[in-house]
């Protein structure tokens, strides 16, 4: 009954990546600002500020990552990003009440049509679990949002850094009383994989290949051996067995 | 829709402490090692084992709340109390691995019987999570265990240090993004809300007279005015209208 790949280590828990692996960040994103801006008579490329915005997220981490700028969370450094995009799309008169409710739009993300199914069967056999860079109220907020069954939710948050600091895969290890092989990382992007990986934790890969909308973007690492690689979770389930 | 106690605050989130609050420890953990010792062919007083051992809780935790212990987990803790208390009930014979099991019976704790229903019910308004001394691994076992619907297993082991320190309440109200005012704390001891009151926390008593077995503990201070005061955690949703 235990879920395993070949002859691997026991998988006792999964962790998973969240923005772009469960979630579908730039879909939602883009029907909540459309949404946000037809309310308030507004015209702007939504869709071109939600790709700026998503441009920022990696460049606003590293100073942190890099222990440069004490750490703040992800609710922090969006809205820091939203405040430098919005000149550029001409909505720089938007109020303090509006900015910080865009800014909490992060959490109002869809999960993408196999992710529910594939948690809940993931979870009868291991527990899963949240690692994101998301903070531990943006993912508690999402996850009653969308429905996502989670058992835990961990975050960079609680060691004060962000994936792919290595303090991120052992720290969730230790709080779940695992060993990190016997954890498996899951995400869309192979970064975050390779760091976990480096840890000692298994890897699977999910291919998500319209996480940025039509352009696909081709991650060089994709085809790279990973214990897994899939297409989306209910696939993880079927190749877990679960 | 909100959930408040007269014209007070919002309750946005309510944080449990777990062992007698949410899980009958005291009758679970003696079944569980009634059952150990008849596997075993082992006789012994197994619940004056299972008092001793919680005898030692809250002394084992004052070394590392003082500071003058680096913070090691509840699991750490509960296999240290157990090998002091194993001698004085005939059992010092028990081997490692029979050891390191007892140690973990901890998570294999029963919920009273209104625990899950009053949670689900109190989770469609707010988020609940959990706010023990127990570790996140323990508290996501027994959840898995024992069907525990939470959103969040929070701990004070993700503050290094154990409840009443103030960190652990402030600290919980932050990552879940939180005022103080807006959390609620629900416990069965009135060290843990007078604790969280101080924090700013609103408070809610559950009364467990058999937390102990059949010698009631009567806690002076529980008649004190808390936000809420109720005998069970369906009562509890009863009286925030959830």
């Amino acid at each position: 009954m235990v879920m395993r790949i070949g002859s691997g280590p026991a998988i006792e828990a999964l962790v998973f990546d969240v923005f772009g692996t469960v979630v579908d960040w730039r879909g939602s994103l883009i029907r909540w600002v459309e949404g946000f801006g037809a309310e308030r008579a507004l015209t702007a490329d939504w869709a071109g500020l939600v790709d700026a915005w998503r441009g920022l997220y990696q460049p606003s981490l590293e100073p942190i990552r890099t222990g440069q700028r004490p750490f703040v969370t992800l609710d922090v450094l969006l809205r820091e990003s939203l405040d430098r995009l919005l000149p550029d799309f001409d909505l720089d008169a938007l109020g303090e009440d509006d900015r910080r409710l865009a800014a909490r739009a992060w959490r109002w993300l869809d999960p993408w049509p196999d992710s529910i199914d594939g948690l809940s069967r993931l979870r009868r056999k291991a527990i899963v679990a949240t690692l994101s860079n998301g903070g531990v109220g943006l993912l508690v907020d999402m996850a009653r949002f969308g429905g996502l069954p989670w058992d835990a939710v961990l975050s960079a948050d609680l060691f004060r850094t962000y994936k792919p600091d290595p303090a991120v895969y052992l720290g969730a290890a230790e709080l779940l009383g695992r060993t990190p092989e016997s954890v498996m990382m899951v995400a869309a992007h192979t970064f975050d994989l390779v760091a976990a990986r480096k840890c000692g934790l298994q890897t699977a890969f999910i291919d998500r290949p319209f996480e940025y909308g039509k352009r696909r973007i081709d991650d060089p690492d994709r085809k790279e051996a990973w214990d897994c690689s899939v297409s989306s979770l209910e696939e993880l389930a079927d190749r877990l067995g679960a």
